[in-house]
Formats: structure tokens, C-alpha cells, sequence
């Protein structure tokens, strides 16, 4: 879909990261569990947070710090998610404190954000003892946006990073960013974890409409399994750096921008979806001939979401009746016998359904088709011209052994 | 809960049922395919449908058939789901029509439900020829209950049957039933299968207020997988030989009949929710101290149906925070500062959780606790006075084998 540049999210200039095991994670002294990501200059920032009516305590803080207006960084850690937890604000507020201490900002410019098991006591003080290490590895490099973006993992089995440029008003703009996905994926608005920089001057608020929309038709539209995390939170920091006239209107310079961006979410989410906890297949969902996007949305969504479908792309089982099936209970209306469905992947495509009923088709080829480790659903209706594109993955046995025994 | 009585779905007087494996499920010539329920006398009835969009052949049929007001059988197949299938109507209503003939009665007084793949066409041929066989083993007995009940069953493990008696105007009435459940449970009505059977004279508009109340708080509050079928049926036959005055209002006669048939339903949704595809734990969530019935129901349903949650629970982990978190994302505003936790079983109970704190607690007794076949998750809030009970299941690596390759 697009050309991307590495870099991740040091793409854009001025900004530097680091990611450093201080001990949150006990077990895995290996694993980097805090991260941290500053702009040489103050930046202006926009951040999507989860619907959830239980938000975690990072979550809090970050919503008050944002409301100042300026921002110079982003501290933020994995292995315990500070939410529902004891002293959650305190220590959410301690880390932002201890981050601006070597920054040498105003702990409210700093944002923050926790990944990791809900309902246990953060375990700040080594966080605090190792900032001045982490904030010491500092570098704008590709090495820094990788140990950043390890740094924020849980479950995911790779990391997330994703990085483009755009010529804007004659001016080369950077946006890139790292993400982390995995389990507890159904963003009701980002996803876990996303923290996306740019060296684009752009007004605050068209900077929050333009993640406002790049996040809709990205992170919204993918799901795990169903269950929208306390933590979901994803911030963009533009620090005005590419040199450009700042985007101040709808113009084509903005327009140029959200492209840009939404492709780098299109990556960072498809690669979450692809990596959801113990998934081998990423699938895709898209549904044609829909009479809004919608309904189409809502359809495609049911679809991804729905564990009988699910299991069958595990089994490689071209199952089509549970996707009518899912269709059927997204709530939106359509006429079943109006639905053709095809299963598609590089191995090839092969129609299942026409018009709401069963064709004999190649069991062979089918199996062959959803071997692949991307399978295409591919849905038309006859209700109108809207499509929409969900991204979701396979229910597999290592999904229920992550998480039957996650927190031990 | 209730004392209930042998029976099942030819517990009433002047109902008569069998089972029979015909062909429909190729694979297993040993597993009975076909149940047949017949009353001596025409019955009243009433049933709820899945709200699926997608409805199964059998349904709209059904539905047909229920408007002529006179009902003497049911006759229901598994195997094959006759949905998004081929000639569907035209081979539900020959389903009837066989029925009907050995009946002796009209094809439009039999009602048909159907379980099993979807989309697939449905060899009616071998339900035809078999039909003069399955109607000369009818009996009024505990072995052909368990025959019927036995003939529904797709990926169950356990028949499910139940029936209980009260004494309504001076006159024993007896109400019992036979269901089938295990996966793409997650009714928006009834559930998978239901047959159920009164000789309770009641008037036909009551006995369908009677049936919908019962399902409400029965049915409608158990999930396996969150997938609402396509064939989900309930329904209930009332032939009045139980020789009561008929119940034409909402009196004492009413609710002593709707508190026995929300028993029998009951008893059957638990089971339901315990034999769940590949289910090792039923667990059941109360949340009291609601502002509403339907927000506790909500919150309920939304922690019973948490992925996340269920695989907690598989692993035996006193995982809380997904509890909460599952809360959150509910669609209900409360305040999760005022939430307590007990995870309880024959085992013992324990508090994990104070007003959305974690608390210290013995995981050692909290494993014990979680081990136990059948599992309590009770939660209290301080929103008000209401309560709902749901019931759902674990999500084990069974669930994951029985929907890889369900088809083949």
C-alpha cells in the first residue's frame, strides 16, 4: 500500500528514544520494560484514549498534562498496567516527574502510559532509580526506536514501528511511530499502545482531528479478541521541526498530512491484528456494496470478532456459514440472500457463497487458500456502494495458554 | 434452586417422544439425528426466535406454522443446520409434511428445528423414509425423553432435560423440556434448541407471556462464545390435560405456572452454559447493588461473555483486573472506585478486589477456589439496589480442537 522509510518513531527530526530494563518486568531481566521518547523542542500533542469506563491511572494523568498544551515527552513502561491499582495517580505522576527531572521540563510536559497486569502496585521506585540511565541512551537512530518499541511489548511477539515522509508546502515532513498490540485488542478508539512523532507544524486542534481520523479507519477497525483494555492510549507529538508553514487549514498540505499518517497507523495496526496473542493468521475482512460504511463497518467487525469464524480460520476450514452467521448478529439489516462470499489469499481466491446460499466449491483449493498466513474474507451485499475493512487473526491454542495463566 | 421431577419432555400427560439417528449425520451412525415430540391432543404454543438476521429455513417455517393457533408435534433434526442451505424451505415443510402424515394431522400444525452445519443441503430423504420408524417408537416415558434429548445433541457432551410439577388450582401440572446447547451460544432470545411441554390449560396469549418471561431471565442470560446462531428456537407446547381451569389471567394460577417453567428453563440454560463447547468451568456472575435490573444484566453478560476472562478462568487465575476491565467496557456508567470482587465455590470464597483496589489475598486458596467445576464471580457495586445472574463458561484448548475442523 505505501512506500515506508525506517527510523520508527525517530523518524521525524528532534526527537530521540530509548528503552531500558529497570525491573518492572521481574521475571525477564532480559526484556526492556520502560521506554522513553523525547522532542529536542516542545511539541504540540493530540492523544486517544479508551472508551473503557475503567481507565487506568496513566490515563488520568496524560488527559491533565495534555490539557497544557505542550509537551516534550512520553514515559512509558510494560509488565504492570497501573490500573486499578494502589497509589495509581501517585505513581503514574512520579514517573512523568522523574522523566522531566532529566529532560528538564515540567513533569506536565511529560505524557505517560502502562502496559502489563491490571490490579497491581506499580513498582516505581525502579523506574525512578533507572531514569537517569534510560535517559542517558537517549539517541536519534534507528537502534533507539527498536529499544523503544521492545520496550513496550507484553505479549507481542514482534515489535511495531512504521515511518513515512511526505513533501509538504516544498518542505520533507516525517511521521513515524511504535505500537505495541497483542492481547486485549478491541480499541474502542486507538489500541493498546501507540506513540506516533512528526516534525510537521500543525495547529493543535488540526493535529487532533487528523489522529482523530487516521485512528478510525486504523486502529478502530481491528480486533484481537473482543476486550477493549483500561489502558488503550495513542499520542502523536508534532514538534514543528520539518521546517513547514504550519497547517493551519483543511488545505492540501493537511490533506497531504493525514494521508501520510493514516498510512503509517495502516501499518502499525494490521501488524497488531497480525500479531494478536498466539494468532497465525491475520485476516481480513472487507464488505462491499454496503449502503453506508457503517453498516459495512459494523458487518466486517461482527466478522473479524466472531470466535466460531475465528477457530475455523484456524482450522483452515473454509466454515462460510459462520460468517454469515456473524453477519446476521452484527445489528445491522440486509438482505441474506443477497451475499456472496469469497475466501482469498496469494494462494488464490474461490467463491463460497452466492447470494446467501452454499456452492459446491474446490475443499482442496479452499484449504490451500487459508493456509496462507494472510487470508482475505471478502464479503459483497447489494445494499448500496460503502465498503469498509476490518483487520482481525485466528483463536489458536496458544491464545488460551498466554492467557490462562498470564499473571504467574 | 428447585426440586424437579424425572420426565423431561414427556413429563406432562399426553406427550409422547423419540429419537432416532436416520442419517443426517453421516459420520456417526451411532448418534441419533432426529427427535419427534407428539401430543394426543392439539396443543396451544408459543416460541422465540434467534434475532439473527439470518434466519434458518426451519424458523420461517416455523413462524408460519404458529399463526394457525394448533399445534399436536414437533419434529427436529441435528446434523445439518438447514440454513443458508439450498431448498431450505421447501425441505423444512417436507418435514412437516412426514411428520404430519404419521401424525395424522395437518403439515401446518407440526412445527420443525433443525441444528448443525449451515449450508449445506439437508438430506430430507433419509428424515422422510425413517419418519414411519421414529413414529412407532414414541412413548410416554423417561427413555424416550432421553432419546429426543439425545437426537438434538451436535458437539454436547450431556443430554439436557429437566421438568418439575406444581399444583395449580387444585390440579398437578407438569412443565418439562429438553434442550441442546454447546456452541454459537450467546442467545438473543432462547437459545440453540428448546422444546418444552405443559398440560397446563393456559391461554394461548399467556402462555407466550409466560414462555418470553421464563426465557428472559433463563436463555437470554447465558453465553458460550458469543455467537448468536442462525436456528435458535425455544418453544413450548400446552395441550391442557392437566385439566386445570385455563389460565386467562395474570392470577395466582398464572405465576405459580410462569416461577415452575422459569425452574425448568433454568435448569436447562445452567446446563447449557456448563456443557459449553469444550467447556471445563460454568461460571456464574452476580452483580448486585445495581441502579437497574438491565445495567446489572449488562455488566454481567459483558463479564460471562470476556475472552480474556474465560481464559482466566480455564487457567484457574484469580485475574480480576479483567474482570474490571470487562465492566468497563460494558456500555454501563458506574463507578469503578466502588466495586468489590469475590471469586467463591465449594471451595471457599475470597475477596480479591475493594472498592477497585487489588487487595492481598491467598493464591493458594484463590487456585483451590477457581479449580472447582462450577465458579462464582460476584460482584457489588454502589449504584443501587438491583441484581442479575449470568451464566457462561471457560474457553479451553477443546473449544479451539471442536471449531478448527468443525465441518469435516
Amino acid at each position: 500500500m505505501c512506500d515506508t522509510i525506517s527510523g520508527g518513531v525517530c523518524a521525524a527530526e528532534g526527537f530521540r528514544a530509548a528503552g531500558l530494563h529497570v525491573g518492572v518486568k521481574t521475571h525477564a531481566t532480559w526484556k526492556k520494560d520502560v521506554a522513553l521518547i523525547v522532542s529536542d523542542v516542545p511539541c504540540r500533542a493530540a492523544a486517544l484514549f479508551t472508551k473503557n469506563v475503567v481507565k487506568a491511572a496513566p490515563i488520568r494523568v496524560t488527559m491533565g498534562h495534555l490539557a497544557g498544551g505542550q509537551v516534550r515527552g512520553i514515559i512509558a513502561n510494560s509488565g504492570n498496567a497501573n490500573a486499578c491499582a494502589p497509589q495509581g495517580v501517585e505513581n503514574a505522576e512520579k514517573m512523568c516527574a522523574a522523566a522531566a527531572k532529566e529532560i528538564g521540563c515540567a513533569p506536565e510536559e511529560v505524557l505517560v502510559a502502562s502496559t502489563g497486569v491490571i490490579g497491581q502496585t506499580l513498582n516505581v521506585k525502579v523506574i525512578e532509580e533507572g531514569m537517569p540511565e534510560l535517559y542517558g541512551l537517549l539517541e536519534h537512530s534507528d537502534a533507539a526506536s527498536d529499544a523503544a518499541a521492545h520496550a513496550i511489548m507484553t505479549t507481542d511477539t514482534v515489535k511495531k514501528e512504521a515511518a513515512a515522509e511526505a513533501v509538504i508546502s516544498g518542505r520533507t515532513v516525517h511521521i513515524g511511530g511504535i505500537a505495541k498490540g497483542s492481547g486485549m485488542i478491541h480499541p474502542n478508539m486507538g489500541t493498546m499502545l501507540c506513540f506516533l512523532t512528526t516534525d510537521c507544524a500543525i495547529s493543535q486542534e488540526l493535529l487532533r482531528e487528523a489522529l482523530t481520523e487516521a485512528a478510525r479507519t486504523t486502529f478502530n477497525r481491528i480486533s484481537v479478541d473482543g476486550d477493549t483494555s483500561t489502558n488503550d492510549t495513542c499520542c502523536i507529538l508534532a514538534n514543528g521541526l520539518a521546517g513547514n508553514p504550519e497547517i493551519t487549514e483543511k488545505n492540501d498540505a493537511y490533506i497531504d498530512f493525514v494521508l501520510k499518517l493514516h498510512e503509517v497507523c495502516w501499518h502499525l495496526a494490521r501488524a497488531m491484528a497480525k500479531d494478536g496473542e498466539g494468532a497465525k493468521h491475520l485476516i481480513t475482512c472487507t464488505v462491499r456494496g454496503a449502503k453506508s460504511e457503517e453498516q459495512a463497518e459494523h458487518i466486517s467487525k461482527s466478522v473479524i470478532s466472531s470466535t466460531l469464524t475465528k477457530a475455523a480460520i484456524f482450522g483452515c476450514d473454509a466454515n462460510w456459514g459462520r460468517v454469515l452467521c456473524a453477519m446476521g448478529y452484527s445489528g445491522e439489516e440486509f438482505n441474506p440472500e443477497e451475499v456472496n462470499v469469497t475466501f482469498a489469499s496469494d494462494a488464490g481466491e474461490i467463491l463460497v457463497c452466492e447470494n446467501g446460499k452454499g456452492l459446491a466449491f474446490d475443499e482442496e483449493l479452499a484449504r490451500k487458500i487459508l493456509s496462507e498466513d494472510e487470508v482475505d474474507i471478502d464479503i459483497t451485499m447489494k445494499e448500496g456502494d460503502e465498503m469498509c475493512t476490518c483487520w482481525g487473526c485466528d483463536i489458536t491454542y496458544d491464545y488460551i495458554k498466554i492467557n490462562g495463566d498470564y499473571r504467574t
